[in-house]
């Protein structure tokens, strides 16, 4: 693609979001519902998609369920209102610190935003993904940078999705689609572009997160990365309930081939559990699921041989097959260590196995081991305790808690981290190298404020304000007057 | 300062962290009340920053007051709760996507903060300044790292705070001190730190800003830097209240010798304007203000002289005088261009003059003028809109107003942008160069939520929970439900 072909699309987003970044809510609302209702009437994608990455079909038909929800999910936000923040502080004469004028702020569209789609959800996290819906739901226009892992699936849901947002009254290129990693780079270059979304590897982010901060206008970039998602399993939570913790476990590491940001990637537990035969019958009864693309089946293969170079104990070896179409399939992978081998091997242990691959991680005293696990994981999507019904007051549990809240972005009493409910109170998104920028979440309607930035509007007759700020509030958004 | 040193401070302000960051919002809110309080009270502060920055008694005594004030509304903010966005889902069987567990999401401390203070407001932009009254609020340890324009009054600052703060029960080392550009580097690489505020030029904060992107664990940087607040006035306006604008914009331009980020730097007047003579005068009757140190004074008189080369029109020459101490002393000074000019001239003439000069601009249509202004004036931290009572259905006035609100934090509409409202609605920050990070404001009530960060807990029973999240509400904070 050529620079007239990148300063085209740059302009096209700037004067699609001129219009688009003015609808009330109720036209965007439908336009997002426009969307959903597209992707779910269309026959064609999960057939397009099967063949791209190789996921179920049961699999792609619930991801397009999650997707389509997503979009109606924010149509609720944008209806709401209470996303924009309207603070109205009128004009006091008797304010402690002099007359104060009237001020009055909100949330407004950040700008046209850049979002690089994942892999992994050829739909959840991808074209018309998560970053996308908030980005049309916060009012801005979108250019999404193709994965490569499923380009046919990608100009579909951009087709679908162009029809029912210019069908619903929407300007053209509110949604636009690029394919290329140089054309991403030159886009996330560009001073059009005023934010942008990731979800991907730890490299990939990291570089994309650089070029962002190095603009001579830096913008906010959103990148969501990798995870190792720790579990701790209490002695206590193993006698009440072994079985379920095995099997929860295994479903949880090899559902999706383990190619999920929350796969739980280490296990801890206590010295003398006795789980290896349970473990390996459970992963052994896990039938070979087909890797996403060969660049992802190329980098499982490596990190699941640096693993098993390091780790002491095979518990279920697994294998990596490779067909003759060169797709590559998988069956789960799970070895032990102990806490004094995972720290004596941290380098080679430390890092996500994007695929069915996990550690187990036996420790001698929950009491020891918690004042590890901060240096051990700084930074996680998910962080797991495992503990037994009559422990949740425990003053080492309590702590074990606080402690993951400090480095994780959700914590989870007992039940696995895959499966992130897309709701207003889900927190995707945690420390470093979690993420690029843990002040916000991927996933949930909390995700809009991410594409908005706060203007204030000061001594502005009623005429000039925007809606959110009017006395009348034409579009019913909840106002709230005189905080602290 | 030596690499013990800087371990040692930022393991004590992990330690003292690790304790305050669990504090109550009413212990909290009594320990901001105490600093604020402590303040008040000293007797040596004024003169202290008197003898350090040359800034007149009224106005350091009126900015101890607003500093004071910003302490008491944060502890104020504290008790209310709201900014901790506490969000329930409670598990729903019923749930589309399936059966959804419980999860319940707030803001927490984020960790401990960097804070490096500015030098032209030794109280409310310094040690105790709106940054660290944030900070403390959001219940994050501080390291302060001190103006070197005013280091006796920093010193003198911190202590009496961390007396207050002790006294009032919190851990020692809740607020440190450090002095040297060195240090503050050192620290702001330290993985203790996990958030870094800034105020002060574009050129220094952009460079901290790069070493808190190029981290191995990256952190979020909020920095100030410069703004040049255009103003425009339109032909009705100047018709209805010539003489309002001359003396306000004079009064703004020259206030604290113009050493404010909200100075206006470009008033924008209908050709014809015939208000030279006008302007001079008033400029003429502004006594000479010190400046406020010799790094400022050297890079004011450079720009002055840079603006002065370029521009065609002298208004009011103004002066610098350096006394026998070497203290430098300003009159304003004032220049006038065309907008053909200013665009010709452009890169001499679109950077920040941190002292009292400011560049009258005539435009020749308001409609020729309006699609310039993004161009010029891409990211600041106010936009003002001088139009006349029969204008604000105009338009052309709303179209200006939309553009400034793209391109800026605030917008007036009539009025002047120094002197910014310490309030819940007040946005102060907007897009490159004026901050680092648009999507926050450092005054008011709001700058709280770039200390926190939010996470989301799953299925926990109510005793693991944070306050903020159980059902009980122990602290009372507004909780919401079911939010979409």
């Amino acid at each position: 693609m050529s620079t007239t072909d990148i300063e085209d699309i740059a302009r096209r987003t700037q004067e699609a979001h001129a219009v688009f970044s003015r609808t009330a809510p109720e036209a965007r609302a439908r336009a997002l519902t426009a969307v959903a209702d597209a992707l779910e009437a269309d026959g064609e994608v999960v057939a397009i998609a099967q063949a791209e990455t190789g996921l179920t079909e049961a699999r792609l038909a619930g991801e397009i369920k999650r997707t389509a929800y997503q979009l109606w999910a924010f149509a609720e936000t944008v209806r709401d209102g209470e996303y924009l923040d309207a603070r109205i502080d009128t004009a006091d004469p008797d304010f402690p610190l002099g007359p104060r004028p009237d001020v009055r702020r909100c949330l407004l569209p950040a700008g046209p935003v850049l979002n690089f789609a994942a892999s992994n959800f050829p739909f959840a996290f991808s074209v018309l993904g998560g970053d996308t819906a908030a980005a049309l739901a916060a009012g801005c226009a979108v250019v999404v940078k193709a994965h490569p892992g499923h380009p046919q699936l990608s100009d579909r849901c951009a087709a679908l999705a162009s029809r029912a947002l210019t069908g619903a009254g929407m300007p053209p290129d509110t949604l636009q689609l690029v394919h290329g990693q140089d054309e991403g780079v030159d886009l996330l270059r560009h001073p059009a572009i005023r934010v942008a979304t990731f979800t991907g590897s730890v490299r990939g982010g990291r570089a994309l997160a650089d070029i962002a901060a190095a603009r001579p206008d830096p913008i906010p970039f959103f990148g969501e990365l990798g995870s190792l998602n720790p579990v701790v399993v209490t002695p206590a939570a193993l006698r009440e309930r072994a079985d379920d913790i095995v099997s929860g476990y295994v479903t949880s590491v090899s559902g999706s081939a383990g190619q999920l940001c929350t796969k739980p990637g280490f296990l801890f537990v206590p010295a003398g559990h006795g789980l290896d035969d349970a473990l390996r019958g459970a992963a052994e009864r896990v039938a070979e699921h087909r890797l996403l693309n060969p660049s992802i089946s190329q980098g499982y293969q490596q990190r699941r041989t640096q693993v098993l170079d390091a780790a002491a104990t095979v518990v279920a070896e697994g294998a990596v097959r490779v067909d003759e179409n060169d797709n590559a399939w998988a069956t789960p992978t799970l070895v032990r260590v102990t806490l004094d081998e995972l720290i004596a091997h941290r380098d080679e242990l430390l890092e996500e196995s994007f695929g069915p691959l996990s550690v187990v991680v036996e420790y001698d005293e929950l009491g020891a081991l918690v004042p590890r696990l901060a240096e051990l994981f700084p930074g996680n999507l998910t962080a797991t305790v495992h503990c037994a019904s009559d422990e949740v007051s425990d003053p080492q549990i309590a702590q074990l808690v606080q402690l993951f809240a400090q480095h994780a972005g959700r914590v989870l009493i007992g039940g696995w981290p895959t499966g992130v409910a897309v709701t207003a109170a889900m927190q995707h998104g945690g420390p470093w190298p979690s993420t690029t920028n843990d002040t916000n979440t991927s996933v949930g309607s909390a995700a809009i404020t991410r594409l908005l930035r706060p203007v204030a509007f000061q001594s502005a007759p009623q005429e000039l304000l925007p809606e959110p700020l009017r006395d009348d509030n034409p579009w019913g958004v909840p106002q709230r007057r005189d905080l602290p």
